[in-house]
């Protein structure tokens, strides 16, 4: 069962209209929740992530958080998916006449998926790929619909035998993974992750952990990161919703710590498992 | 009524299921055609166009030229649009599993759908946006789904008061307008447009005025423009299928050849009119 629009429904029923500008345009934004025991994990920051890339947008929120802790416990029941369980949440400025002119009224398209979590590879290798990310676009601060970017740099990726991309941007600075946050480890023991300004998704997680390595009082920076930098760095590892921090092992098979999880990793690991 | 992956159906009762990928992700491709005196205007190079995008993000495309030519003959009769119309085809990846990683077997979307086609405005302002677009993107050679940025480009022109979007690139070169490609005449009467190196999109039009100006012996280079280029042009226009040839008569409340249209555009407009 999904949730589309105000009902619960199954998904071979459910109809997104042909007119939709989600579906058109990619004219929307989304968010992807990991449910932890029960509980959508810091649904407060998605929840601000997601009605602030809507304001800028200008498309109306038709539910406020309440409504969707509600309806998230709903789902989740209806899927049999109470404990562990992955969500998306999808918004779009919904159906409207043919172009790229905003309608006079949005009538948003809104729903909330269920799937089971899968628990992530614990280590994954990355490639640096030749796709760019473009720091300049506001896009670079929105978790939009438009994601062919980021599936052709996960391609990429996998066509060189590794399991996820590193994007660089229009200043060949490191931005982040495909569909994650990154952060590198220097041979000095500085935990450093990209600036948003060099197009870094603004990261729930990536927060998160920047907050964590500010609370064990390690030395941790958002400054720019070259490619130079990766092929140097003492540790490497993602973040997002679902993997929390997953080692990087190899950057274009370039072994990263031997292969092998790395000290600041693993403390980190421990601490974002004891903050739940 | 709107053909919809091989029937023809009402909007309200076609359903894209609502874990397609171009719905969730933008990922998928679209053409917009004009039909005029009951003809699609270039096809063939549409259908090129299509079949390459297509095959770059390894989309299978589960219809032939000729089936496409039947199907939007008869989607313009059961709309009752059998002279002048727009017609908008969508190719999708699909449904797939959750997560950016492409699925095993593509079971793609696609639809046409027609609408009644509205004489473009004689002519229009443009406006130099802050949006860039990002000309190193294998995107911006393709009529993706991803059409945020121009959406938000558009909105930015508007509510600065003019019609229209010019997007400069990384490198603050002209490379489009946020739905056509775009021409200037220099005042050494240089006809010139940006190359696709520069991010324009490769336009049906845009090659069509190119090989008319060709015919016309005028001289036509394909070469970066700058803004200044931009303030100092003596006739400024925009190509597109629908618009044809639309000259611009300001950017950014600088008039453009006295706020009227130039001989070389009257000479393209006079030249595309009757090649038809």
């Amino acid at each position: 069962m999904i949730f589309l629009n105000g009902q619960f429904c199954l998904p071979e029923a459910a109809a997104i209209h042909p007119a939709d500008r989600g579906f058109l345009l990619g004219d929307g934004i989304f968010e992807t929740l990991r449910v932890n025991h029960g509980q959508v994990r810091h649904l407060t920051e998605h929840w601000r992530r997601f009605t602030m890339s809507a304001a800028y947008l200008e498309i109306p929120v038709p539910f406020t958080q309440q409504d969707l802790t509600i309806i998230i416990r709903q789902l989740l029941e209806k899927n049999s998916l109470s404990d562990e369980a992955v969500v998306r949440l999808t918004l779009t400025r919904g159906a409207g006449p043919r172009g790229l002119g905003l309608p006079m009224t949005a009538n948003p398209t809104w729903m909330a998926a269920a799937f089971p979590f899968t628990p992530p590879p614990q280590t994954v290798s990355a490639w640096v790929v030749g796709i760019r990310r473009n720091e300049l676009s506001p896009l670079a601060q929105i978790k939009s619909l438009n994601y062919l970017e980021n599936i052709l740099a996960r391609r990429e990726a996998v066509k060189a035998g590794a399991d996820e991309a590193i994007l660089l941007n229009s200043k060949h600075h490191v931005a982040e993974a495909a569909a994650a946050n990154i952060f590198l480890v220097t041979a000095q023991g500085q935990l450093t992750t990209p600036p948003l300004a060099d197009g870094a998704l603004p990261g729930v997680t990536r927060q998160t952990v920047i907050n964590l390595a500010a609370g064990l009082h390690l030395d941790v920076a958002e400054k720019s990161i070259t490619v130079d930098d990766l092929d140097n760095a003492a540790e490497v590892f993602l973040t997002n919703s679902l993997i929390t921090i997953q080692p990087v092992i190899s950057i274009n098979n370039n072994p990263i710590h031997n292969r092998k999880i790395g000290p600041i990793t693993l403390k980190l690991q421990a601490a974002a498992l004891a903050a739940g």
